[in-house]
């Protein structure tokens, strides 16, 4: 059963469904909920496949070392993950981060975890074909998470949110990057933060749909292909 | 410092600055969040006090003995409470209590807990002036915490909340009832359950906002009229 | 296959399901959609249990002959269904008429045709337990047929309907005049005119439910008190 | 032309059109707007008509002698009134004051201008007949300007407006109250302080129509009677 | 007079009506509603100025055969076109389709029916001014009647529509397509399928009236030039 | 005090409260409110550092010489600061005027009154990096206010706003822009025409908030690089 405000309960029963799923060689896709979820959905699915690598689209990375004096909340997950082996930090690539409210040093924190981080301003400055091409370099073949935080879209593609950060990425842009990872080794998706009392139009709702849409097209056209999804 | 997501400790903070202000004689108002945060200001309040009356607005009567599981939500406070001897069940009394959510025994278990309960059919039965007869009877002289749980309101005038239960309470009969506690020894007060997400008009803020006018002006009226607070 | 925006072919496909529950003994309910519906069901429920009594809670009658010069809308189904010996005028009743729209004539109309109407106003006069008496004289122990619009409420309580009209009941009266139905004969429901992109706080998709969950309740009762539900 | 933000013009483009209106023989009907526009119409009216009588539904008296160190604001109109003569506050009466902004003398000093006050809370002791019939007795044959502030209605009817204040009156009650007005000589009306922005589900909007509707019937019924409308 | 929900009905009044106007010598601008109007439209303006050539922005081509079993939806109107003579498909052309609902075959069942079509995904690789030019050559000199659906639009400039489709046009975009029509030769225009129950901020609302604006702005620039509108 | 509803008592108030900062060597930070306070605004800082330069990002170039009929209106504030000494036209830029409501001459006028102007469709024809080095060209090193309409933006990314014009820019370039002011000399700066009740999803809100952190930011970064400020 789930316990909603009880972390540890929730991440336990999240484990423990996720990995049954993966265990019967399907490629889980999770809906969230906040962003800790992913942590115990990267413990149920690297002890199936081994550590995996990690695609990360988001406005924050989300690897700090506590949050409000706390270890397992929606800021510290990947932190958490590499830390128990889970993930391989450097076959693994954060893309998106930008806002006003990072430590000065949380961009070079990341990095020194191993991790490969384009920032928002970054990706700007290289534009989306090379950005994509460093996204897939990273990864190669080997076996890949993907993490999509619906804040890594601009707040007016995504108003329905907890933290949400102006001058983010276009629903166009989005679809653009996520067809470009097709032929990537997908082993499981999550898409998190989307908060529907926020989101009067429906707008955050029908383009975190359709995400989840294009990443299940990703999954078919391997299918297609030969891939062993 | 508060710290969201981990009960234990928000309940510690909240305990322990409820408690400094209660010593200086202040009498304390805590605005709310789930209504779990009633059992850290009743161990505030009482560590300073001694046991309390009760009385208690709500739709819900909130005296499980777990919910999802765990002994500390917002559906098991005052069965907490009793157990922790911070009310005395038998000066205390819960009203407005219905809705389709409930254990057939629920209302029942509360009365065997000691609590005198009077359910909206009841209220409808008996009137508002009875009731209000019947309140201030149980508690007395006695010192009184009063919870006041905004889903006592019928949802058009207080959309904004988590467990919304139709054929609730105008903000007029609120008022009436609130202004019967003239006279009371007041020693807290928590206005529990609004969340602003749900409240598009924003009625729930201001109804709030004037219930807990309404318990100023007892307050007041109290300190006008040569009482102790 | 239900054909949004084909009555005719919608209303075929209604008729077909609704009798098909009820040939087997169940109790169909509905949820609407305009009032139109209750048509197709009453076509069915009468296929199975003859021509029925009908409980009619609504701001509106609709009981006009054309509606924008077409026969089948939800200004007109309750006049078809006289006319095709569906419904029983002389054992149906209708509750609640009120607002800015009728023609001097439409109250006057409906009781030509047999039924019983009482109106807003005269609800008011006579008092709730009156007017509930009246209902359960008028139907007796025949077959009914209960159709409740949410605009019987007042818009503060259902403004995600088509045609509100102000000085309607609240959900409380509502709650009281159903549970007031207990012990009859009920074949067959319907909860119509709910608009859920008009209904910002989902009061009304908050109340519909319960009305439902009330309807359900006098059908527990019934075979709790050994009733043939 | 109505210049926006520059009240002094504003007025005199009210007075002018409401006059031409009045001195042609029909009953002004104005949608305000603050309730300051009321002292430009009265200027208007009883320009043509002499001193009027004032029926006033508000949950504010709109007596202040200032407002912001302002004389002309919609806090203002009916003590400027007095002053200028326009109403004879010996046949004129308000209905339906409450609220928390009051200064404690406001009531006071609103009968001590000669104006009848009936508050909210007057109105519940006293019930709605017997409010109506002082209203009609206060104001008799004289020639009568209705005043009709939208916040007279508790806030869930009406929360598109500005200085809402809850435990006010039902849709149904101002119904009543208003055709309980029949018979009496009408020279103008005016229903304010609607503000869309703030009524989301559009329940304001459709109350303050019917309020209209109503004012309407009232002549219509005069005209019928044979009165002087 | 136009019948809601009875297509046929409106279809023959929008045809009367439309047709009334273009025999004067305007151009008939109509605004919806489902696309469906746009049959009737077509019918009325190409029994006057003969077939026509068409330039239709949408997020979908609407040339299925059939929708839900019907032939006469917003689904179908340009199939319907083609085979009533009403417009000729090598004269015209399709931009903007896109999304996730299309049969695999619906882009290529369109170019069999004749009709040029440049998806989102072209519009993307060629870029707006080459694909304007491509409408443009099209065209020529042939009377043009020219489609608008909001839903060409990305929805977070046009949530207030049915069928919302994410990684559309922005206004800037579409503004500019406009603005690349001057010097055709039109006949007609309908911007279509504004909901406004989904649309809480109004930019639907404005955004529509805006590309009507610029086709209006369109017809003077022509008159200016001497065109013959 | 502040006198809302008293221009020329609220322009007093602004005044000699931004006076009073500029005085004391900070750079005053105003947020608005119509954009005729910036007049109040360039009169007190003016006082203390001379004429100024005008950095001023909107739809509409607020040069009119009268606004229905009034002369200290939103649409006039940067007129009266030209006839009064307080900017330096010459010195002064507008960037991103657009829309549809302009007199035909509006962008002239502004141009006759030796004010640059580059309008959006300027904008998008020479690009953001080419408009910014013509911005800073313009002023120099000489002082600067810096004066931001959020209606610069388009409505998706700020419909709470009063007078919204299409094909406005996005969030993403309103920051590359201001981030290309670092360096310049800034004496003031305002943020105007945020209007929260038309703002359901906050995305104005946050939006706003964010371009003032820009500006703050800009000088935090004068300040390290060892700046005036």
């Amino acid at each position: 059963m789930i316990i909603p405000g009880n972390t540890k309960s929730s991440h336990l029963n999240i484990t423990e469904h996720v990995k049954a799923w993966a265990e019967k060689g399907t490629v889980p896709i999770v809906l969230g909920g906040d962003h800790s979820v992913s942590l115990p959905e990267l413990r149920a699915i690297s002890a199936v496949h081994g550590p995996l690598s990690l695609i990360h689209f988001d406005a924050h990375g989300d690897t700090w070392d506590e949050y409000w004096g706390e270890k397992y909340t929606h800021g510290t997950p990947f932190r958490r993950a590499i830390e128990e082996g889970l993930i391989d930090p450097y076959r693994s690539i954060q893309i998106g981060m930008r806002g006003t409210v990072y430590h000065p040093d949380d961009i070079e924190e990341a990095r020194t975890l191993g991790l490969q981080v384009i920032t928002a301003d970054e990706v700007r400055e290289i534009g989306l074909p090379e950005t994509m091409q460093q996204v897939c370099q990273r990864v190669g073949q080997s076996k890949v998470f993907l993490t999509f935080d619906i804040d890594f879209l601009d707040p007016v593609y995504a108003p329905g949110t907890g933290t949400p950060e102006i001058a983010g990425f276009s629903s166009t842009e989005a679809q653009y990057m996520l067809r470009k990872l097709a032929g990537l080794q997908f082993v499981g998706f999550d898409l998190v933060e989307v908060l529907p009392a926020l989101d009067p139009s429906e707008v955050t709702a029908l383009t975190a749909a359709t995400v989840v849409f294009e990443f299940l097209s990703l999954l078919a056209v391997a299918k297609r292909d030969g891939g062993q999804q």
